[in-house]
């Protein structure tokens, strides 16, 4: 099943499912274009990874790191499937970086790797904008990567089953691919992921870890329409406005 | 006023009043030690501020940066007056920085310099624990600072009028002095970092920001009692263990 937050035509908030042609809640039937699609989970943080595919770690000259490489996003940051995010505006480069999320499902401390998925709900797809003007400057990437609108989410979260371990993750700018990875390329998989992160935090239901994003990374301009498609997910669409 | 939220002897969490004698709310009066006392806020993030204070930087021999120094704590990392927080094991130095922190009030983004107490509720106490094996060791401090029970807050949030502007910020760990300095030291002072925050993150009511830590700080042991006192806020105190 694709579960789908949205505001209905009334204004009520609603948790439904997303179908190819409708998205569906209590008997009623919705076109895609006549609800306002929400944020699919209410995190109280994202853990996102840094460097987690060799190809988008050697673009930089970075190294994979030893071990995964976390920083934050707070819910601040989120966006959902349809807005238009407005970045800060006077800097050079502002980038996209398309990624595979996972929701987490229970409260959870201390998961071993190996019963690291039953704690996962799903997964959607998320775009991390990175404000590299402010990122390269800091020591902690609050401004890079923590302003609002830095993290469009979703439309749905996709049970577990839908997204092949090999799921594509690719990003388009107005239309024109950019990104294009695996979820089998990425060097810290989810188990691990979910081990290394509640070894120090608590995660809580609804939370999102993003897991890196592959090579292509570039800049985003005023104006642009991204696409965030993951094989078994959908595509998360979202605008672009620089003041 | 000192505003106070605990959870009563039925069970029921209030937003009360601390007095020297008492915990009052709705007619009712509670001995301090009858209460289980609760972080005073519900923060969506806490951002703390890094380097603030000219003496401490120079301790980790460090300059007091060019512009304020931002990370985040997640609500995992909130502890209440009065808890025993159970900190990493293994970890060769985990240290106490007793600070300032300020609550926010309302909603707010692009708020300038001069109208930044506007948006101020009040102020309390936070320790900002920080494993230094592993912040030491990462770009963003997450496993250093973002670790369950990193943030004990509280007891109050105190009205503004009551914490002068040069208030005392103070550190007990055992009943020993470690650590003081007060507000009117800050490099970065309140008005200042609330206007460069707002520059790129909304912040929500309950938002903490909390605004460095003076010199003295140093290693907590298991079995340590911790006291962080402001000058009219009042005394934090909580416990710590480690496995």
């Amino acid at each position: 099943m694709h579960h789908v937050r949205f505001r209905d035509p009334a204004g009520a908030i609603r948790q439904g499912e997303w179908h190819d042609d409708a998205i569906t809640f209590g008997g009623e039937r919705y076109d895609h274009d006549e609800v306002d699609v929400l944020p699919p989970v209410e995190p109280s943080k994202i853990v996102c990874i840094g460097r987690n595919y060799a190809e988008h770690a050697a673009e930089f000259d970075n190294d994979v790191p030893d071990r995964p490489l976390l920083f934050l996003k707070p819910p601040n940051t989120l966006a959902g499937h349809g807005d238009t995010v407005t970045l800060p505006a006077g800097k050079d480069r502002i980038d996209h970086e398309a990624e595979l999320a996972v929701v987490i499902d229970e409260q959870c401390r201390h998961v071993a790797a190996e019963d690291a998925m039953d704690v996962v709900r799903g997964f959607t797809c998320l775009n991390d904008v990175s404000n590299r003007d402010d990122q390269n400057e800091e020591q902690n990437w609050v401004r890079g990567k923590a302003f609002d609108g830095s993290a469009p989410i979703g439309p749905v979260v996709a049970d577990p089953e839908h997204v092949p371990d090999d799921a594509a993750v690719r990003l388009r700018v107005n239309g024109e691919l950019r990104q294009e990875g695996s979820r089998d390329q990425l060097f810290f998989d989810v188990p691990t992921l979910i081990e290394e992160i509640t070894t120090y935090l608590t995660l809580e239901p609804g939370d999102v870890i993003s897991t890196g994003t592959p090579a292509g990374v570039g800049p985003l301009e005023d104006g642009d329409h991204v696409e965030v498609e993951i094989e078994g997910v959908g595509t998360l669409k979202h605008g672009v406005r620089i003041p």
